[in-house]
Parts: structure tokens; sequence; C-alpha cells
């Protein structure tokens, strides 16, 4: 079979598996995905292996060392997958659920009900664990699932979606309930994302050039976040301590991930008082500090930052700091520089924080609080498939 | 400046009016939209001479009665687009709105707000009224719109637009929250739906060829139906009288829109008792009936249906019967046959009525009504820009 035909018949079975997922009771589901858990604590050794093929490969073709850290499945990344599993068990299943209803004066009674999405398809680069995570969630959701994962970790993705299926189809998980795309060949992802009479829903988790392709190339809806270029803005009233605390945190606590922050905009109001106090904590971290003119004239010393650096998504300890004349302009550096991601206010004054957050067209807009909290765990969502900077359906951690 | 640029630009600009529109208060856009209709109300005149001045190039080109009729600004169309920008005053603005909120247990208050999507592109074909409709709702929600109307209507678009855009700068609607792409060339679609750096939201309005080459081109979502292709299922527990009620409004009352039935399924133990006294009132109002093999052994003489006739959107006084043996095998056919809008089961029996809702993949299900309520004015929405099959943001009316 040629790699149209392979996934055109992969979608089919999805479509006949979701229509099975949507029937299927929250009781069954709940005891399916216990033992989608016990298959990979039974086939541990078995994932392991194959995780350790992939790794042997993967050092020979000379991946980095980030890369390789990724693809690993340690034995605190396979608990990880297993309790993954377990904890999607107790989220509330949302099938079904009344959003609203209301009766029309001609007496039509109309209810506006929860429905699966149907068929998700998952491209995702190095970690395999994404394969539990994602399985967990869509099939929660009675969502069909096919994923696609990245060639360097295909014996590792094989093993983990085997054990859960083998331990979920005793227990009744419907065949084609999760596919994983066999073929390394990277035309799959073209024709996975094309098709559109079987697939609803991509969601690629990756690298901004593996998410920009898809979004091209698909004839279905995407769902992604590009980068995050976060930015923290301390209003003239903010708590300068406060201030500098959240700035801390947002930069330092974990700089590659997308939430940390890349920009401060400090009201020139407030930066002499701060920015001499920022650095001292910035220093003793080993921050590098970029800054525009004024910036520069209270931090003398400090790099001089480019237009580059406003849109710069460093993931790293480097921090791009400029002083601002208001809270409009802190607001508009940030919708033309940002990535619609997370921004935070630091500020007392009310009108402030109302027009940062009104103003402000992000996902996700803190108010005295850091930008590191955009999670799914930490939003009390009880688990995340990704975050979305998009504006329909979904927006921030989901 | 060519097309790329021209569409580019007017990309940029609508941005910009969007993060202007995202702060104005509900009563400021309450006064712009009286001024957009009171622009309409002024200059019904030239609004006119321009539509005549189309009708005059669409009669020269031949375009077909249908069309015609389409891009007719009739005084009654007229009024239509008037009353259409004053209803939307009185409806609640949502933008704002919390959704939902929660305290986590480290003090974070998290609240889920409604915003703006931001920049709406609008793709129609022949129906100059669109542009009144689209330009109140995304005004109201306070959405940037460009429109993108079809060549046969560019006189009249221009016109509608201008008018409104002439009353609405009055009280303060910002420059470029409504725009019309004046060049007709076909390559400023492609332009238009690529354009992912500005454009948030595309909303093809027409024929199935127009909003799949749409789709397939776009790298910005999609909002859409491709058709309908709806469905009436008659249980054996139908009330034989409602169903033939329901049967002969979802056919007969408008054949020609997308929530008209085109396909009618019947219960094997309660066909013979409906099927005769449906084609007498069929008969009467000059109904095709094409039926398969059990639907032809109780009416003798119709026509035979066959596999295309269930695909089929007729959108004409024709409808196809098929005789089923269980609820199961009628939503297994809607599901592989249908086009996911509007489907109706018939039925007093409530696990019947249950397996269907649940079991039917389509924007709007049914329980004894007929799917010819499928609109937004029905469903109290006050207003309807669309109706959406697809399973991410908005499903059904909208």
């Amino acid at each position: 079979m040629n790699i149209k035909d392979e996934i055109a018949a992969m979608g089919k079975k999805s479509v006949a598996a979701a229509y099975e997922l949507a029937e299927m009771s929250t009781k069954k589901k709940n005891s399916i995905l216990e033992a989608m858990a016990n298959g990979i604590e039974e086939q541990k050794a078995a994932i392991r292996a194959a995780n350790e093929k992939d790794l042997v490969a993967g050092r020979e073709a000379g991946l980095n060392s980030a890369l390789l850290d990724r693809l690993e499945l340690t034995d605190k990344r396979m608990d990880g997958m297993i309790n993954g599993l377990r904890n999607v068990v107790a989220l509330q299943d949302p099938v079904g659920d009344e959003i609203s209803s209301w009766i029309r004066p001609n007496g039509l009674n109309i209810r506006k009900i929860r429905v699966p999405i149907g068929v998700i398809a998952i491209i995702f680069e190095s970690r395999p664990n994404v394969a539990a995570e994602a399985a967990a969630l869509c099939f929660k959701t009675a969502n069909a699932l096919i994923l696609r994962g990245g060639k360097e970790a295909i014996h590792s993705n094989r093993a983990v979606v085997e054990a859960m299926q083998s331990g979920g189809e005793a227990k009744g998980l419907p065949a084609n309930s999760i596919q994983l795309v066999q073929t390394t060949d990277r035309s799959a992802v073209k024709e996975l994302v094309q098709l559109s009479e079987c697939i609803d829903l991509v969601i690629p988790r990756g690298g901004e050039g593996l998410i920009k392709a898809v979004t091209e190339m698909a004839h279905v809806p995407v769902i992604k976040h590009y980068k995050g270029v976060c930015h923290t803005y301390i209003d003239e009233s903010a708590d300068v301590d406060m201030a500098l605390d959240i700035a801390i945190n947002a930069k330092c606590q974990r700089p590659g991930v997308c939430n940390a922050m890349e920009t401060l905009l400090v009201h020139s109001k407030i930066a002499d008082a701060i920015l001499p106090r920022l650095k001292e904590r910035l220093d003793s971290k080993d921050v590098e500090i970029r800054g525009d003119s004024r910036t520069r004239s209270i931090l003398p010393g400090i790099k001089t930052a480019t237009e580059e650096d406003w849109h710069a998504e460093y993931l790293d300890m480097i921090l791009a700091i400029r002083v601002v004349g208001s809270v409009e302009e802190a607001v508009a550096h940030i919708n033309k520089y940002g990535s619609h991601h997370s921004d935070a206010i630091v500020a007392n004054d009310e009108s402030s924080q109302k027009f940062f957050t009104r103003g402000v067209d992000s996902a996700t807009v803190y108010v005295n609080a850091s930008t590191r909290f955009t999670d799914g765990g930490e939003f009390g969502l009880g688990a995340e498939i990704g975050i979305s900077t998009d504006k329909l359906h979904a927006r921030g951690p989901m």
C-alpha cells in the first residue's frame, strides 16, 4: 500500500472507532484507562528495551544531548505516563454535559450538549511520553486518536502504544481507538493533515518549524501555539518587592519553556527605583540583560537591545528590558512583538490593570502573578494536551 | 500595488482597527450601529443605482434568473439590511463576559473571559445584503471585518459598505473596521485566506465549490458548512400523524435551502402504515419519490434510489426514501451519507430518542421536530452569520 492509501485506511478505521467511543459509558472508559495504565506497567521492560534501541540509534546519528534527553524514557517518565493515565480516570467526563438550554415561544426545547470532536491527529517530535498523555485525554473525551511521532522515537512509540492497546483491549478498548502511523516517511504528515473527510482536528506539538509546516499544509483545523515571547510589565503603581519576585520567577525558574518571560517592560516613573535592584538579583543568577537606551542609562554596561531582541524567544538566561512611558505603550509593545501566549502586569492601580487585561491580546493575561503559571495542572484542569494561542475553540492551557 | 501587497496592507489596517474596537464600550458600539443603519437608509437611492448597474451587467453577462434574483436589492431587502443592523443593537454584547472563574489552592484567581476574535474575513457570492448582516454582527462583537464579495455584485457591495462606513464614522466608527476588497481578481481570495499574521478567521458563504477551495487554500481557521443532506427518521414508536406533518414540512416548506430534508428513513414495522399516506401528500405537492427496494414494494411505480441518491443534496422537490430495520441502522446511514448538518427522529420511545441523539454526529439533532428549524432566528440567537457543521468553536447556527 502506498502512503496515501495507508493514511486514508487509518482515517476510516478511526472514524468507525470514534462512533463506538461516542456511545461508551464513563464507567467503562475509566476501567479501560486503568487497564491501559496497567498495560504500560506490565510492559515496562519491553518499552525500556525499545527505548534503548532508539537511544543507541540516536547516539549513532549524532543527536544532541537535549534531544537524547527528551527521547529517554527514564523510570520517572515511565511512572509519569502510568500516573497520567490514572489521573485522567478521576477527571469529569465532559461528553453529554448540557452547556445551556432554553425553550422558544413556539415550544421548541433547545439543548446545547458537549459531544466528542471525533478523530484527533497529534503530530509530535522526540518525547515518546506524549503518546500516553495524548491517548489518556483523547480516550476519556471519546475521541479516536492517530499519533505520528518523530522518526528517532519510533521503537519507543510503538512499544508505548502497543502496551496501552493490549492492556485496554482486554477491558473492551475498541480496536483502532489509538493508532500510530507506522511509516516514518515525511510525506505521511501531509497525507494526514489533508484527510479532511476523516480527521476533525490536528494538534502539532514541537518546534515552530513543524507547527508552521503543519498549519500551512492542513485542510483540517489545527490548534497550536508557535512560541512564547512572554512579557512582564511593571506599572508605576506596582509594589516593588512583588514586582522583583515576579520578574525573577518568570525569567529564572525554568528559562527553557514557553511561559518563561523574555522581555520586561518598566514604567519610566518606577524604572530608577526598580532596575538597579533587579539587576543585582539577575546578576546573581547569571542572567544577561539587553536594554533600550533608557535602561542602559540606568544600568550602564549592559548590552544594547536591538529590534531583533523584542521578537526573540531566548529560552535561555537572557532578558530584554525596555522602559515605557505608560500602560498604553506597554500594551502596544506586547501586541506588536508578543506571541499572544502569556503576559503579566504588576500594578496596584485598578485602571492600569483593567486597561492591560482588556488591551493585551494574549491567551493568558496575568495581574500580579508570574507567566510561569500558564499550565493545565497549575490552572486546576487536571491534565494538559497543549497550550493554544489560537482564538477559536480553545485558548490557553487545554 | 500588486494584489498580495494590497491584501497585506488591508490586513494590517484591520489589526489596528480590531485593537481599537476591543476597547470600545457597548453604548458607543450601539450608537454606531444605529448610525450605520441610518447611513444605508439615507443612501438608498445611491445603493439602488449601484445595484441597477450590477443587474444590467449581470443580464448582459447572461446570469441565470436565480443569480439575478439573489443579486437584486429590492426595497424589502434594503429594509432587511437596515432592520438587521438595528436588531443587533438589542443583542447582548458578549465582549468581557465571564464564562467561569475559580480560585486555586495557591490563591491564584482564574477568570475565563470572552474576547473578540480579532479580524474576520467573509467571502461571499452574489447576495450583497450579506455585507450588512456580516458587518452588524462582527462590529457588535468588536471584530474588524474584511469583506470579499462576488464580482457580479461589486458596485452594490461598494455602495452598501460605503453607506455603513460614512454613517458610522460620524459616530466614531474606527476607520478600517469594515473593509471591502476592491479588486475583483480571483487571486485576492488566496492572498486573504493565507494572511495568517493578520486574519483570525475566514467564513466562506456560498456554494460547495467556493467553500472547498477556501478550506484547502487557507492557512487560517475556517468556519463553514459544505452542504445540507438532512434526514428524517421515523421510528416504529412514532406518532404517525406527527411524522407525516414533520416530513412534509421538512421536505416542502422551502426545498431550496440547506436545512430541508433530502432523505427519509422509515422503520420497517411502520413503513406499510405510513408510506402510502405520505405518498398521497407528497403527490399533492408534486414531490418526486425515489425509493429503495422495500419502499418500491410498498409504493409501486416510484423511481429507484441509487447510491448517488443517498449522497444527494437535491435542493428541489425530490425525496429519497429508505426502509431500515432499526434505529441503529438509521444512525449508521445518516453518519455515512449525511452532511452533519441537521437530522431528525420522530419517535415516542425514549431509548430510541436517546440512541439517535447520542449516535448521530450532526450539528443539530431533532426529536419530534422538523430540520427546517435550524436557523439563528428560530433558535432565538437574534441573528445569524452562518451555520457551521465544524466541530471546533461554533457548531450549528451561529
